[in-house]
C-alpha cells in the first residue's frame, strides 16, 4: 500500500520509522520540511504540501499536537478531507477530544474516506521501539485493512469498537490515570518530607510495591523534583485532563480526582511552571504544603 | 532467641508461619486459641494469656486490627507492657495511627523494653508465601537483632529510621496510594460504560499500560464489581485513609484525594457497603454518575 | 430614544416591561410572538422577524438562554450584526461565556455598533418589581447612553470597566457564590438529619445568622425538597458553573469548591434530576450520605 | 440563683457581663484573676478557684477554647465534677465536639448534675451587646431552669433538643457555613483580581446581592487581605472545621466542601498563617492562582 505520515515530532518520527520497515511505500510531511530528513535517508519520499502528500495514498496517519492542528490539517486549504482519494483511510493517532474525533468521522464519511481513531500510550522512545499500546477504533472493514500497519508499530493493538470516539475516550482516561499517579505521589512525598524523612525511600519501596515502570519512572521524576526539558508539556497535560472532563461532562460523570488534577495544573501553569513537564504538577502538593522547591 | 506471636488473623498466621521456619522457639497467643492450632502442629507452643506468652521471651510480634486492639494488648492488665521483660523487643505489625506508634516507643522505653514498628505491605497469600514487604523503624540495636527474623517473613525488608512512627507514616501512605488507585479505576469505568463501551477491556489495556499486579487485581475487582467476601474491609480502609489524613494534619500537609478518599468510603458506608471489601469504594464514581450497580 | 427587546422568557419581561414605562419608543421581538402580547397591550410594537425590530433602533436589549441563542440572534443571517445601525448600541443581559462577550464586542466593533455587557442578578420576580442589580461594562460613551435605561430596569446599577467580558466574569462569579449556598446547606442538612434531628431549625438558625435573603430562600427551597417547577433550571446552572470554569482555566486560577459544583451538577443529572430547579444540586450531599431523599 | 462563669475571654467577658445584669449573683473565675477585676467593680465575686467558685453555685457557666481546656476544668483536680452540688447545671458555651459533649453529659449526669450545652453564635462584640445567637440542647427540666438566662445573654434562644451534643453539631456546621463563604470569597476575588479588575467592586456588589453582614464583613476581611490581629484565630478555624469533618465521619455523611476547607486551612498554617485570623484562610485560593499577596 501507498502510505503517508504527517506530523513528524518525536512521537511521529518513531511511528513513522517503524511503518517505514514495513512492505510499504512511505510518503511523509511536516511542516519543517528538514524534520522528515532522517526518514528520507531510509528511503521515505518527502513532500512539499498536504496535498502532494495524500493525493495519491492509501492510507495517511497523522500525529499532531492537539484539536487545532489536527482540524488545519485535514479541514485547511488542500488538506486531508479536500486531497484524501475516496476509499483511502485516514488513521488518527493524535490525543484529540471525542467530539473532533466524531466531526472527523461525520466529515470523512461524506467525502467516501474511512476514518480509524488509533491514539496511542508510550514515550517516543517507545514509539521507537516499537512498545506503543495501540487502541484503534472506527468502521471494521476499515480497521481490518489497517490492523496489520498498527501492529506494526507497537507491542499490542486494541479494538475498542466501531465509533472512532471509543478509543480517544480510552486514550483520554488512561491518560487521566497517569496522572493521578504523579498526583498521588505528590501528596505522599509532601508527607514523608515534612517528617524528615527520606522521599526517595519512599518511592523505592513503592516502586517495589506497585511493580510497575510508571510507578518507577514518574515516580523517580517526581522526587527529583527535575522536570526540564519537557517530555511531555505541562500545557499538554492539562489539555487532556480538561478533554477527559469535557468527556466525562458530556457522559454525566462526576470526577472528583480529575477536578483535582486540573486545579493542581492550572496552579502550576500559575506558579511558573508552563515549560516544565507535565510530571511537575507533582510539585503543587508540596507547594500547599509550604516547601519550597 | 524465644520469640512469641500474638494477634492470628491471616495476615499473622502466614508471619508466624515462617517465623516458624527459622531457628528458634515460637510461642503463639491469640484470644480465641483454637487460631493457633495449625501452628502447634507444626511446633508452636500456645499459650494461654498474654503474660504467659510473653514473660519470657527476647521478642514479642503482634498483628492486630488497629489502634484500640494495640493499647488492649499493649496496656492491658498483664499486657506485653507489663509483662515483657526488660531488654526484650517489641515488633509491632499492625497498621496503625503515628500517634500510637510514638505512645508504645515511649511507655515501652520507659519499662526498658525495646520497641520496633515493622508494618507489612501484602495480602494473606503474600503473608504466607514470604512474600511481604517490610518496613522497620526503630532503635538501631534492635532492628539488628530482629533484622533477620524480619527477612524471614518477607521478600525486602527497608529500614526506615530511627523513629519507629516513621514506619507507620511509610505504611499509612502507602495504603492510601494503593486506595487511590480503586478511586481512579472507578472515575474511568464510569466514563466508559455510560459510553456505553466494554470497561473490562479498558482494564486490560490499564493492566498492560500500567504492568502492575496492582493494577491488574484491584482493577479487576472494581470492575467485576464482586466486593464479597471483603478480604480488606472497608471500614479498615477508611481507618487507614483517616490515619494518614490526621497524621498529614499534624505535618500540616493537604490531601485532596486522601479527602476524596475519606468521602467516598463514607458514601460506601452510608450506601450499605459495610461488608464489602475496602475496594468497593471504586464503586462510588458509579454511583454518583447515576449507575445502579 | 427608539428601544428594542430580544428575548421574552419570565426575565425578559421583566425588564422591557420597565423599559416601556420610560419615555421611549419599544419594540419587542420573541421567537414565539404571543409572548410579546401583554407588552403589546401596553404599548410595546411586536415585531415579525430581527430585522424589523432593530433595523431602525437605537437600542436593542437581548435577554437569551445561553451562548448558542444569542449567536442564533447577532450572527444569524439578518440578525443584530446584520440589521442593526452603525452607531446604535447592542445591550447584552444574557448570561454568557466571556468569550462570547469578547466576540461581540469586537464583530459589533467591526461594524460600528457599539457593545454593552449588562448581565443581571435577581428572580423573574425582582426584574418586574425593577429590583435587579445589573452589572454593566463597555464603551464609557455608550454606557454613558445607556445608563439611564440601565437604572430604569434595576435597584443599582454597577459600572465593572471598559472590556465588556469583565462584567460577565461578575456575573459567572456571582452564580458561582450562590451556587455554593446550595452547596453548604446540602453538606450541613446531611448532617443534622442524619443526627436525627429538625433541619428545618438549622436553616431557621442560619437564616438569622446569616440574615441573607438568599440563605432564607435558597435554605428553605433545599430543606423543603421540592423542587419543581424550576424556576431556574438545572442545567443552566451547570452551565453557569462551566463557564466560570472556563473563565477560570484560561486566568489559570485553580476552583476547588466550583470543581464540586461541576460534579455536583453532573450527578444530579445522571441521577434524574435535569427538570429540576438549580437548587437540587443541593440534595446530592444527601444522597452521598445515603439520604433516600 | 447563685451563677458563676468560668473562661473570662472576650467572650466570656461579654456574656458574664450580661448575666451580672440579671437579679442573680454572680461568681467568676479566670486561670489570671485579673481578667475578672472589670466584673468585680460591677459586683461580681472574684473566686480563687474552680472548686470556691462552683461548690455553692446552682448554674455554672463555661466559655473555654476547646475540648483540652474544658476537660481540664471539668475533670480536673477539683474541677467542675468533684466540685459541683448534685442538681446543680453546668452549661457550657465553648464550641466543643460532639464527644466531649456526649462525655459531659454522661460523666456530670452519673454525678447528679445538669448539663446543657449552649454553644452561640457571634463576635465578641455581639456578645456584650447581648446579640448572640444561643443554641441550647440538654435535659427538659434543665433546660427551662436556665432558659431565662440563656435569653439574657443574647438576642435568641434556640432549643434544639434533649440530647447537648445536638447543639454542638449545629455549631460546627454553622462554622463551616460561615467558613465556606471565606473560601468562595477567596476563588472569586482570584479570578476578578487576575483578570485586571476591582474585587472590591465586586466584594461590594456581593454585599448587596446577599445583604448579609458576614458576606459583609468577612468579605471586607479578605479582600483587604488584612488578618492581624486575629480576632479568631486560623488554629481554632481549622479546630472546628476537624471536629465537623469528625461529627460528619461518625455520621457516614460525605462534606467535599468542608474537605477542602480543611485542605486549605492546613497550606494556610504551611504558609506561615498561624498568627493571622480564620479569614485568612480566604487568601489560599489567590496563593494557589500565583497571586503573591
Amino acid at each position: 500500500m501507498k502510505l503517508t505520515f504527517i506530523g513528524l515530532g518525536r512521537m511521529g518520527l518513531g511511528i513513522a520509522g517503524n511503518l517505514l520497515k514495513t512492505d510499504n511505500t512511505l510518503t511523509v510531511f511536516n511542516r519543517t520540511r528538514e524534520k522528515g530528513e532522517p526518514l528520507a535517508k531510509e528511503g521515505a519520499k518527502l513532500a512539499d504540501s498536504i496535498h502532494d502528500a495524500v493525493s495519491d495514498c492509501d492510507v495517511v496517519f497523522t500525529m499532531l499536537a492537539d484539536d487545532n492542528a489536527v482540524a488545519h490539517v485535514v479541514f485547511g486549504e488542500a488538506g486531508i478531507a479536500a486531497s484524501l482519494p475516496a476509499g483511502a483511510i485516514h488513521v488518527s493517532h493524535s490525543t484529540i477530544s471525542v467530539q473532533m474525533a466524531r466531526k472527523l468521522a461525520k466529515e470523512q464519511a461524506a467525502r467516501g474516506q474511512a476514518f480509524v481513531s488509533a491514539p496511542v500510550f508510550g514515550r517516543p522512545d517507545a514509539a521507537e521501539a516499537k512498545r506503543l499500546l495501540v487502541v484503534a477504533a472506527g468502521d471494521q472493514a476499515a480497521l481490518e485493512r489497517v490492523r496489520p500497519l498498527l501492529d506494526a508499530i507497537g507491542r499490542q493493538t486494541y479494538i475498542a469498537g466501531a465509533e472512532p470516539w471509543h478509543a480517544n475516550l480510552i486514550k483520554l482516561n488512561g491518560n487521566f490515570m497517569i496522572a493521578c499517579v504523579l498526583e498521588t505521589f505528590g501528596e505522599a512525598f509532601a508527607n514523608i518530607r515534612k517528617a524528615g524523612m527520606d522521599h526517595h525511600l519512599f518511592h523505592e519501596i513503592m516502586s517495589e510495591l506497585f511493580g510497575s515502570p510508571i510507578y518507577k519512572g514518574y515516580g523517580a521524576a517526581v522526587a527529583g523534583n527535575k522536570f526540564e526539558p519537557a517530555g511531555f508539556a505541562l500545557r499538554l497535560g492539562l489539555k487532556d485532563i480538561r478533554l477527559g472532563l469535557e468527556a466525562a461532562g458530556e457522559l454525566e460523570v462526576p470526577m472528583p480526582f480529575a477536578s483535582i488534577l486540573r486545579d493542581h495544573f492550572l496552579a502550576a501553569l500559575a506558579n511558573g511552571q508552563e515549560n516544565m513537564d507535565w510530571s511537575s504538577v507533582g510539585k503543587i502538593a508540596a507547594l500547599q504544603a509550604g516547601l519550597k522547591d
